[in-house]
């Protein structure tokens, strides 16, 4: 009896996420329905893949994960079902899970074929939520679609070490509630382009060269209160494993953030340059 | 044992949804408890009825759902429970439920009078809290509550057909997450009126001739990619069976919606010319 | 087995509420978790206290209480788990239980001590939820701490009786979803100063003379319809038990608020006048 994670562009206003919950329990009345986030920017199949990358891994195993983010079945999009790391994710192949597939390989992978098997006026929503409940009930994938090899691939913007290798370039991919900037540069990729080198991460008017171990760490000198550093910038490795450049308690109406602060925005550059 | 939703206007900031959660696992701790909205325009009753008349349906037969728009028990607004569709509501009397009661008749209606057996301090929440706990549990509407047959009646524009039968002219009740405009015209008096006639929703510069099954389909042509499409309006019978006006894959922050492209607000008339 | 409640100021478009449900739900599959909020202003540890402290007491005895604001342990923060009123409170010591131990003496506190259980890379809210959970199933807080007699004190403005004892003057302490205005002065104090004399609440142009039992109280004269008292200002005590000034039926994006019309905000003056 698993999870069923909830991860859409719905928003909380409307009746649209009390309605899928209902349908879920209607289904299969001992759902435990955990929401991840309804607030994915409308129709923005990159950041709905950051935030389901960045908390899959808290749930247990065999968790159920629904996206209901672009999922009109049409000439382009199928719906999927996969199972990757022992987790489940239900979507359409519209690039979503492309994100986790670069990284591991998927266990088995299905296009969903139970469109016939539905009444008619069932939406695109009421087969997802068909598939989740089967598969959160201990249901096999094979039931509910036809295997596949392949899924369709975003071609995000990707980080890129210099010729030289002496630099190693990124891009804003996610702005987070503090207006904290996550960039698409991964910890493993940093180690292995830095070999222990020093460096510096190219910002104006000062670049940081420290990446710390987390935000409080900025404050380490038993000289000060912590209160002075506030509104300072730093860098640290995020939960999800990404260079993030945050302002230390950053608030965005108030003192400002990283975003609007260094104005560092969705797909903008991130430099680091290394020392010889 | 049944699901208790929740459609309110306290909003998610402060304290009042979860102390109203808090409150009901006091009384009942096997609650299941399901957000519809906490996000109604404030003392909105229009609003609230749209939200709870297009969501109940989708909760098992049974469900109980507490409806905490301006529900201050005073000389005009009384407190009701009601079965109906084999629902139960909680509300104020203001008119919140007569957009369900305009199209079935309720099973049972009482006003409720469990007031003086609460403390003294019990609040007009605290009141709903007891009855819906009552009847999640299979408590019976008689034992908190005076049968009555009537409730107050919402007087809301209502869509309406032309004397030669010709025109149908509704009006903008919701506008949603993204920017689609709902209107009050459903898909059953649409069908009533258009007798199988061509038709036009009548819009500068251009009006739309097809009301479609859903919204990708307004890329049903083989020749162009699906994104060729966005930006274009375009109408569909929403889930639930309302005339929506909407922009394909719409963003009411960046490309903008239906709202803000087509200048539709709240209340503005919607008018469709059927063809002899 | 108690529930769990959160309160944090992550927001709800990121990944991280939804991390830490499951986070919690892999350490105790059984869990009861229920929101209270999650949009405390960033880093606004008096906010989060006063979130906190006006809705535990809805919750049944036993209740785990989890607060992610400011959590970061540094030189000046600790961890720390508080027994008070048969509630149980898990936070960074930054103050933000001060305002509960003020007014009642805590059972027991412990500074959290198991940081160097756990594994190498977990964080902050990894000890919470590992905290949260022990207790939850039933765990003593000697297990997971070492017992200590104080906490931080955050110094707020102080409520304050003048030397004649014929005024009382308190602050804004917080601003809700309506607008309406929070002040920091209790029914208990207003109580003890008033001694049965008339008042008045000074505001210009026109001082509030009653403070009503509850907002409809305003329109108690048989005379007018409720409507006609819309956008009036009134005063009551709140549910949490302070002093709130009020639009009557306020909306802060249409009619305006408290917050917006009287232009009361954050930390203003409120003046209460008695007569001898």
């Amino acid at each position: 009896m698993s999870i069923i994670t909830l991860t859409t562009d719905y928003g909380l206003k409307d009746h649209f996420v009390g309605a899928l919950k209902g349908k879920i329990l209607s289904e299969y009345s001992e759902a435990t329905i955990i929401d991840i986030s309804h607030d994915v920017d409308p129709f923005n199949t990159s950041e709905a893949s950051y935030i389901i990358g960045a908390s899959y891994f808290s749930f247990p195993k065999g968790t159920v994960h629904l996206i209901g983010v672009d999922i009109e079945r049409n000439k382009e999009n199928q719906h999927i079902a996969m199972q990757w790391n022992d987790h489940y994710f239900i979507c359409a192949d519209n690039g979503i899970l492309s994100m986790l597939t670069q990284k591991i390989v998927p266990q088995k992978i299905v296009f969903i074929n139970i469109h016939d098997r539905l009444p008619g006026d069932a939406s695109d929503l009421d087969v997802f939520i068909k598939v989740a409940c089967h598969i959160a009930k201990g249901g096999l994938l094979n039931v509910i679609g036809k295997e596949t090899q392949s899924i369709k691939q975003i071609t995000e913007l990707q980080s890129i070490v210099s010729n030289d290798g002496n630099s190693l370039k990124g891009y804003v991919s996610y702005i987070d509630h503090f207006g904290n900037v996550v960039t698409n540069i991964s910890k493993k990729q940093f180690l292995e382009v830095a070999r222990g080198r020093q460096y510096e991460i190219v910002m104006k008017p000062k670049s940081i060269k420290t990446i710390l171990p987390n935000y409080s760490a900025i404050a380490s000198s038993e000289k000060y209160p912590i209160k002075t550093y506030e509104g300072e910038k730093l860098a640290i490795f995020n939960e999800a494993g990404f260079l993030e450049i945050a302002i230390f308690r950053s608030n965005p109406s108030k003192v400002g953030s990283a975003n609007s602060l260094l104005g560092l925005n969705y797909r903008d550059t991130i430099l680091i340059q290394f020392k010889n």
